[in-house]
């Protein structure tokens, strides 16, 4: 059993592990180095789908690797481009899930980073397309330059949205100092 | 298996669940009417013991009655007191968890709420003597009146501890008309 005390992964992943079955369709709107696509890809299973965005070609060719090695690019569609654009890529598809990893590419160019207004906007796009019932997992940096803007900007906007249309929850760590990451998790339960 | 997302309650269950063992000692610093107190009777088994506090005598009797009809009262020690008085009950024991539900006695008298001043007393003793590796769940409320001051009270006191003493981690829903409570959990790591 996943320790979901252990980090904000770990939580988002227990989150994920309840609520995914085999053959849904998720998105990873920053899949990065492609761990999380792997896990996802594992999640919905052979009959699955998983959306994987980036908009950096070094991060896109990562996450292949990684799926190919594994034997999994098959349940893979691979999109290299902002996840502002995610609608265009989705062909009118509703997710059951789908994962945002804010800040910049582990072992990337740091300036390559996030946004507050292109990540709420992606955010505002796939609560609209996302299956009532999905969920969404955000997980957010304050330690790197920017970051605390943008989860303050990112929460807010989470903030304010109708408990009609989502659930809003949040995990973070009160007093450590070498800023872990926190969680910003929607729970969609209904249409605007 | 608990969603641990449905509410605080669960999420702070879901981690008993996984960090208390068979034979454990643990306290239930506000036993109210009893709920918690039984689950944890069941976590900690017939060699284990639950410490089970309230300040009104309407929330021991309620414990006690809850407890006498399930069969489980010889693994609880039942405490009219206020919870700032702990340590003179705990006779020296180091409890591996300590359960914190902030507010009013459901279906009591709601002008009687646990304060910020005894609530954090009672944390500080209790972070003092509880296991290295144990745990403390605090359920805080914010929608009765005082319950806003003392929840920012509460997480001020715990985001100053040292994290070579404590994790301090935080649970709560933001876009929620009706104030749900949230969790504040703490890990304690090591000693002053």
């Amino acid at each position: 059993m996943l320790d979901i005390s252990k980090n904000s992964v770990s939580m988002a992943k227990h989150i994920f592990h309840q609520h995914i079955q085999s053959g849904d369709v998720v998105l990873d709107a920053t899949c990065g180095r492609g761990k999380d696509t792997l896990f996802l890809a594992g999640l919905v299973g052979k009959y699955g789908q998983v959306y994987a965005m980036d908009i950096q070609v070094a991060a896109i060719n990562s996450t292949y690797g990684l799926l190919k090695d594994k034997g999994l690019m098959d349940r893979v569609i691979l999109i290299k481009d902002n996840h502002v654009n995610l609608l265009e890529h989705l062909h009118g598809v509703s997710p059951r899930a789908a994962l945002f990893n804010l800040g910049y590419l582990p072992g990337g160019d740091k300036k390559i980073i996030t946004r507050p207004d292109t990540t709420i906007e992606a955010l505002n796009q796939t609560i609209t397309f996302l299956a009532v019932g999905g969920w969404i997992s955000i997980v957010f940096y304050t330690g790197h330059e920017g970051g605390r803007e943008e989860y303050e900007a990112v929460s807010r906007y989470l903030a304010g949205l109708p408990q009609s249309l989502v659930t809003v929850m949040e995990w973070k760590y009160l007093n450590q100092l070498n800023h872990p990451p926190g969680l910003l998790l929607i729970h969609k339960v209904g249409e605007l």
